[in-house]
């Protein structure tokens, strides 16, 4: 096998896009041979647009085709679970579309399936991860150059959502339909860097806010406190109502500290020793100094910037093909599947630290109230059915 | 009268540097008349310095000797409000350092006092207040141009202190001798600036660290999350152990943005017209436009950028003149007595929704939950008297 024969389930924006890059040739070690869908509109429109592939209306069909050796999951949230373990129980590789799915009780359920089947792959589309910048920052952190975290801040609100785009479609900003707003659409891939590159938070406290700025049922807002293991502290903001969108990421370590504007801009400051070290090597006299303003902090630190920016399509299209590579040639994979419930984790978390009022263990995630009180919601909204 | 005869109630770091700005002439309405300080080293001291000034022991012989008109109090936070009450009684203006009290109660207390003494002037040292950069954001709020608040976001850590600071005494980062750490201390300006921009607000949570990368008693380390009266989110962010600190305030309101760096530059960004009516005017092809990149939202706003700095020592001798000028001639007080209990009541609160792990209501502040709390560490500690 030279080249991986790669089917997409769901031809929305996602799926379409996906495709354009491997018919571009974006994509070497991927030959894609097989699109599903179940509109037919569609499905006639794919018959014209690629005669030469198969073409689907149930994702059943094409996973037990035998024609296939993968297949990614374009498709609503919801679906993301049951699609991943019906082809890894058929013997097909996956790559799942991201968020792994709406609720972590589902995602454990197939991560664990996943774990059973170590002959065939499952990863997840965390573009992100194949940001060149974000990749640098997470080297930075392991290499310890900024030392322990002690506080990590993120803003990320430059996705503006006006009314229309949740109009779209009656299942779109809905519990019963997509299971969340900015957390579940926009927020996952920092949802998941961040805990790539600073660990995975033990607790989190929430301000959320519900159809805030937007005539939606779920968060348009979001304000998260978390702490880390080693007792550190985080902030997380998210929203879908700031035209003049801020991206700010800002982690201070012991040793230095990181700051990323627009995710394209970046700061690094390293301390020449570690601030316990510089703290406890501290005499009266030079906290004399430092408030007569003869002590010049500059020279504790020294300060490197760089902007780092990634093509469109790039990052996209280099997981699809990592992906290939892994499956083909046994290339590190870049986003293990299991690692998508990281991010799923935090976001149910997040929504029922408000829910309840109270700060919520992500540690020992209760994944059993989450559900019962995310069923609540839809039960409320009356127009999906629960899930379990 | 043409100048205010003017008395400093301890000799300390603020107090010497106030009777230097006045010494100075940088004080033009104000003449020093006299000093108190309980250290028989210092009075021996000053009495050297000052040869043609009064040199008190005790501040109330100060206050009764009717060689002054007006006093400051900079001395140890929990003496501020019965100092001040003592000279209100006596029919001397006060001008309280901040901040005005540790606890809401002692600060309830002496407003109501000073609130039956219309003859004389109750004042705060507010100083940031006469910063203009943020007389210059403030006036830009109150004149709509960024539209009601939306989100405000404040990460403010750029004082740095090291542990030989907290060790100079044994008051110093302990409840029952300051009441507290970084909140009493560092960030009681950035506290008032806050509600003076964007309101107070109405509810807070908060995540402290006690003790966490220092040796005190005391919080060097806050996250808080307000809310305020229609809804908004704010975040707060201080602490004493970034060597690199950052000072960052963002403002979002419906109709903009105002994004202040290091207290210095300032990017102010106005919607040609409010969100909320951008948000209402779209359709669903201009949302296709948006997300095929056809729409440059830079076409939306205007962005304007400058910078503002003001001189050592201008912030306050600006508020003694203005104080001076006030009870002289009657030109409007920059920062009246009475708003001094908006940044006590904030930290309160914030202490206190850690201490009882909730969040806790600012509009329905409870003053005695919290000084009984507070009494309940000082107990513990048990170096200091219990508050009353």
């Amino acid at each position: 096998m030279t080249k991986l024969r790669f089917g997409i389930i769901g031809y929305g924006a996602q799926g379409s896009t996906y495709a354009s890059f491997i018919e571009q040739g974006m994509v070497e070690s991927m030959d894609l041979v097989a699109v599903c869908d179940i509109d037919e509109a569609k499905q006639a429109k794919l018959k014209q647009e690629f005669p030469s592939k198969k073409i689907y209306s149930d994702y059943k069909d094409m996973i037990i085709s035998g024609e296939v050796d993968a297949i990614i999951t374009t498709v609503p949230h919801y679906l993301h679970p049951e699609m991943a373990t019906f082809a890894l129980e058929n013997g097909v590789h996956v790559l799942n579309e991201k968020p792994a799915g709406v609720y972590t009780k589902q995602v454990k359920a197939l991560n664990e399936f996943a774990a059973s089947k170590q002959d065939v792959t499952y990863a997840i589309m965390f573009n992100q991860r194949n940001n060149p910048l974000y990749q640098k920052i997470k080297q930075i952190v392991e290499d310890g150059d900024i030392g322990p975290i002690r506080r990590t801040n993120w803003i990320i609100t430059t996705w503006w959502r006006p009314q229309p785009y949740y109009d779209q479609s009656a299942w779109r900003a809905t519990w019963g339909g997509e299971g969340g707003g900015v957390l579940v659409n926009q927020a996952p891939h920092q949802l998941d860097l961040i805990q790539w590159i600073a660990g995975v938070p033990t607790k989190v406290y929430s301000k959320i806010k519900h159809g805030f700025r937007r005539d939606i049922a779920v968060e348009d807002e979001v304000t998260a406190v978390m702490e880390y293991e080693n007792g550190a502290t985080g902030v997380f903001v998210t929203c879908t109502h700031d035209l003049l969108g801020t991206d700010r990421l800002e982690i201070l370590g012991d040793k230095g500290k990181i700051v990323v504007e627009d995710s394209k801009t970046v700061t690094v400051k390293r301390l020449k020793e570690s601030e316990n070290e510089l703290n406890e090597n501290m005499d009266m006299e030079d906290v004399k100094r430092l408030f007569m303003g003869q002590m010049n902090t500059e020279d504790f630190y020294s300060t490197e910037t760089f902007t780092e920016e990634s093509a469109w399509g790039e990052q996209h299209s280099g997981v699809l093909e990592n992906f290939a590579r892994h499956i083909l040639h046994g290339e590190e994979l870049l986003a293990p599947g299991a690692e998508g419930i990281n991010g799923v984790r935090l976001a149910n978390a997040i929504h029922l630290s408000t829910w309840i009022g109270e700060e919520v263990s992500i540690k020992d995630f209760d994944d059993d109230l989450y559900l019962s009180e995310l069923n609540k919601r839809i039960k409320e909204e009356g127009k999906f059915d629960l899930q379990s």
